[in-house]
């Protein structure tokens, strides 16, 4: 992996990924001139104990692109400057110009409950050059590539002490709210374990504590072995519709060993994960032959400086769709008192994944 | 209020409500004929802690009925019975042909993970016989029924061994999956404390065992002495933005006193609860003149057979806009970590709905 570190003119830093090295480069474009510095907070929400984050510049935007203009391109029209230069790169991941957290987060309010600046940091990682791809139609390497721009990314912010943990996600699709189809994740830093993360990592912890074993590790051996879920089982990594599945089309992946986080993968292990993820994708998109919307997660040990050998990286892929045109609404049951309600079990479900035939080329 | 106790030809319990007595009446209809007792199941989701339902009868629905057949109206024609008939009733529940959770669960299957029966109960609550009304439009003293209801409710599932938790909510537009307009809601009653209330009534006890006080109690009180997020302020109850709400116009409405559910509540409580209520669900309507979509969910004490004095009766609404014509959507940070990010703050938006006027008849 080649990796060139950049400065756009309004202070934010620009990083390019490549198989291949990289040309040397001038100034980074941005788009828009230099904003007022962000600023965020959060907000203990007692009920719920957990934290929320406010950050009224994101409504201020005085980026409005037209329509036809996509920020993650390559700038070719130096006139119109993206996010990104035309440079032979493979990713690159920016700063997020309007972040939720940000590092220049000050003065939370004073308020009747606890409050805290919105310190961290948002992400943005364009998959790949061409605007009309997707991250399952990448090379089987350029996936890895990726795996290695998150493991990066993951030492290199968890490694702030204002990060406790490193989320990298994709949302895609209309369905889930993205409205740019260029091909990219995010990434946010956060300044504490999310509740989801911590709630995973307490289960995980508790049992290893009892049983000296992985919670997910002894998990995805019975899958693999049972392999009655399964889409994917390789040397390394497998991908599977968990037995507990909250989504109609849920999809797990995880390496086989209990590895903590992306930075410890092994290279096998990375290119098995890629393998395991670009098989999900391909068979989503091939599903009904639309690209399929979903929400994809990364769960891994927190950046807080405690050893975690509880925590095994897994991703979590939520589709927006129960079954072909009819989406999945979170309503009063799943977002008021936390329940999930399916009408499908996942042994069913998987066949429809199971049956689709896809071919991962070196 | 009176109350008349039917059932359906398929077995099924009705339950009328109305202000005025009502005449006797034969067996109710039910449109199809008599289904299988349906199944249930739940399955225990180890990194999360928590019961998933799956229910397979919903998706063999042989109900499928024409767009213009509303089954929540009075049935007028007998050759198309609906799901009420045509007497007099204010309000009415049944028991959903679908459940996710039946008392008939039985034989769940033997998996890797803990499953039970998916015991309980999924009662649908008409809220009116007219198709075309609507919560906020209903008279002060019909919502003040439908509390009566929502109480009768609680007591009367909540009494059932298996049923640890009553949980009445609304889902309201087809922006959070409702296709049928008949103003109506739900109650799920679950065989466990469902996961959200089990961690708001966990903060509450521990804040109950530090200050001999409720948590929500003393919330409710700053939000009344401060006024800033107010919308509505009766001698028992009040309606507001909560200083840490997640969406952006989500609204919570308690009675002041720390009644922990619904039968606790008197008259008095009952009929300005419901003033509070339908305050708040007229400034949503009124906000963009147009029905506002919403999940609108009832947190109370379990039923578990335990003393809960640290609960707290509340309503929280959770609208499906942020702002007019662009929804909220759930996606990484709020689905996949558990943080909710908000690009505008409680104490703007809220004078969105401070700024109309509503007039409640008594």
């Amino acid at each position: 992996m080649h990796k060139q570190r950049l400065r756009k003119a309004d202070g934010r830093p620009l990083i390019l990924y490549s198989c291949a090295p990289l040309p040397d480069a001038s100034v980074p474009p941005s788009p828009g001139g230099a904003a007022e510095p962000p600023n965020a907070h959060l907000r203990w929400h007692p009920l719920r104990a957990e934290w929320v984050a406010y950050a009224t510049h994101r409504q201020n935007r005085t980026f409005l692109p037209p329509p036809e203009f996509n920020p993650l391109a390559p700038t070719t029209d130096l006139s119109q400057p993206t996010e990104v230069p035309d440079t032979p790169w493979d990713a690159a991941v920016f700063e997020n110009r309007f972040p939720t957290l940000t590092m220049s987060a000050h003065d939370p309010p004073e308020i009747f409950v606890p409050t805290r600046p919105g310190l961290g940091v948002c992400e943005v990682v364009v998959f790949s050059r061409d605007p009309a791809g997707s991250l399952a139609a990448l090379p089987l390497r350029h996936v890895e590539l990726l795996i290695d721009v998150w493991a990066d990314r993951t030492e290199e912010l968890g490694a702030r002490p204002e990060v406790e943990y490193v989320f990298p996600f994709e949302n895609r699709g209309v369905e889930v709210g993205v409205t740019l189809h260029h091909p990219h994740g995010q990434i946010y830093a956060y300044p504490f374990v999310p509740p989801i993360a911590a709630r995973e990592l307490e289960q995980q912890a508790s049992h290893f504590g009892l049983h000296g074993r992985g919670l997910l590790e002894e998990f995805v051996d019975r899958e693999i072995s049972e392999a009655r879920r399964l889409i994917y089982a390789g040397d390394d990594a497998a991908a599977f519709m968990p037995v507990c599945a909250r989504y109609a089309y849920e999809i797990w992946i995880a390496p086989r060993r209990a590895v903590p986080s992306f930075p410890e993968l092994t290279r096998d292990e990375r290119r098995d994960f890629a393998r395991a993820l670009k098989t999900t994708l391909m068979k989503f998109d091939r599903l009904w032959n639309t690209p399929f919307p979903y929400v994809l997660v990364f769960h891994q040990a927190p950046t807080d400086g405690q050893p975690h050998p509880e925590a095994h990286l897994h991703a979590e892929i939520y589709p927006a769709y129960r079954m072909q045109g009819r989406l999945k609404y979170l309503a009063g049951s799943e977002l008021g008192a936390g329940v999930f309600t399916s009408d499908t079990v996942p042994e069913e479900k998987v066949k429809e994944l199971q049956a689709i035939d896809v071919i991962v080329d070196d």
